[in-house]
């Protein structure tokens, strides 16, 4: 594998979050979109740095480990008198559906992104999920344009803020949405026909998360279909887009390579580092993934879908 | 390709559908699980049996046709007096949500199978979607035990023939079922926890239909995600899980492989022939397709998820 690290700026959420599923609750355990990047990320390079925001309520100690993992927190705000964003939800059995039971912004509510001069040139920009405002202010504030910008948003954002959304979209050479906010987003059923409408928004690569059914990257007139890994349990969908993210942004700055091939690659690394994150609630299963166990998985992934033609 | 051309019998429902669909609506046509089957493996073979019965208002025109692509109708039984199966249906938006309107059983509803003796020794049995107690009555008339029989089945008699349908099921290698069948017949909802019990029901290789997700072949401890097709525009599903198993068997028995590799290659195939099936209402786009754009379509639906890992 060519080895270049290059810089990774993330932006995101730093959370709470408080999970039930067909098999178990947890109380608040550490999330955030952010959070899960960058783990994921950090099994590829270690030159990452993180803009986010928490209340003082939020554990040092947490924050020690993102360090750990070569992650430069200097644009992480702390605001006292404050606390960080918590969201609580209920997934159903298919865990393909969830409810969303509590929902507070908190230090959220007013976050100002504020990126220190020695993060402002990253080579990449992974925009976790926020307020597109948020997202493009983050743009606005880099001393340079990176060299890729991946952004990921949700259905949320269509709904209350889709002229904000445009405008970010812009902006951005990759965009990673499910298929129904895919469908929402362009008004087309046909994911093809939703690709086409949404690249021509802006992003000139879509990515199209399925969960379960793996995901689909639209560039020109290209199309690459990643099959999900196939699990004996899905225990915790939670944060399994943002690893994935975390984990494909990761690949391309280790790599250095935005090649169309190697995209196909870094999808191939995010949705095996996923594959661990939902076998265990939250963030426990990606914390401290050994090499050897990511090897095997990405292995055995690639076998999933082998065939030789022999015609 | 090897070709060794062994012979396939294939059993089913030969019938009228009318179809309602996003894009339109059709008169009576010609259907059925038979005439799905048989038409997409005269692709690959051309010793092909056929037993089943339809009504004196069936068109001796469409029987000519069957009997052009080397369909052997010996077995159809024709019924004076009697009319021919029939099914309506409307799809809704997602076309994977269908509704029926209609169901007049007709001449199915005393189906006894015949198999001429030049048809009872069959290298390759094709179970096409029928009551499962006539599915096992085709298995012991026959002369020999086939190499290998293929089954297909539905929910409808899960519901109300499940004690059959677990029969039926310990006399066949294959089993095509889509992924809420699988669920249903498993109470599992994990499909790789309900593989393994379906398989020790008798089958010993599963295929899980998911429709425009792929499909899922299962054979102890293997398993082969194939993705699907990604198509502009489903016009039509009716037919395509049938076409899928034509093409399927169809493989297999012009190959004469029942390797687990080969039928890799046969599951890219089946599913490269639905592909065709649903750009156009009923049998319509599978009557006469290039082989040229057959091969191109098997290349592009290869293309569409290979990866180069390079580490």
């Amino acid at each position: 594998m060519q080895k270049n690290y290059m810089s990774l700026l993330v932006i995101g959420s730093v959370a709470f979050d408080a999970i039930e599923t067909p098999f178990g609750k947890t109380d608040k355990i550490i999330g955030g979109a952010a959070t899960y990047i960058c783990l994921s990320a950090s099994y590829f390079t270690r030159d990452i740095g993180l803009v986010a925001v928490v209340g003082e309520d939020f554990p040092q100690e947490y924050i020690g480990i993102l360090e750990q993992k070569g992650v430069d927190i200097g644009g992480l705000q702390v605001k006292q008198g404050e606390k960080s964003f918590f969201w609580s939800g209920r997934y159903f059995n298919d865990m393909n559906s969830r409810e969303t039971l509590v929902t507070e912004l908190n230090v959220l509510g007013t976050f100002d992104p504020v990126v220190p001069s020695n993060l402002d040139q990253p080579d990449f920009l992974m925009l976790g999920n926020l307020a597109p405002s948020v997202q493009s202010t983050v743009i606005g504030r880099l001393a340079k344009r990176p060299k890729l910008i991946v952004m990921d948003t949700m259905n949320f954002w269509m709904d209350i803020a889709l002229d904000d959304l445009k405008n970010t979209l812009k902006m951005v050479d990759v965009l990673t949405i499910n298929d129904e906010e895919a469908r929402q987003l362009s008004g087309e059923y046909s994911l093809v026909k939703a690709a086409r409408k949404i690249r021509a928004m802006g992003p000139k690569y879509l990515i199209i998360k399925k969960g379960e059914h793996g995901a689909i990257l639209f560039y020109n007139d290209e199309v690459f279909y990643c099959p999900a890994m196939l699990l004996e349990e899905v225990f915790d969908p939670t944060g399994a887009g943002d690893t994935f993210a975390g984990g494909f942004i990761g690949y391309l700055a280790k790599t250095g390579d935005i090649s169309f091939d190697n995209m196909k690659r870094a999808i191939y690394y995010g949705s095996a580092l996923a594959s661990f994150c939902v076998e265990k609630f939250g963030t426990e299963n990606i914390l401290d993934i050994d090499p050897k166990a990511l090897i095997e998985r990405v292995a055995k992934f690639k076998a999933l879908s082998h065939v030789e033609l022999i015609d």
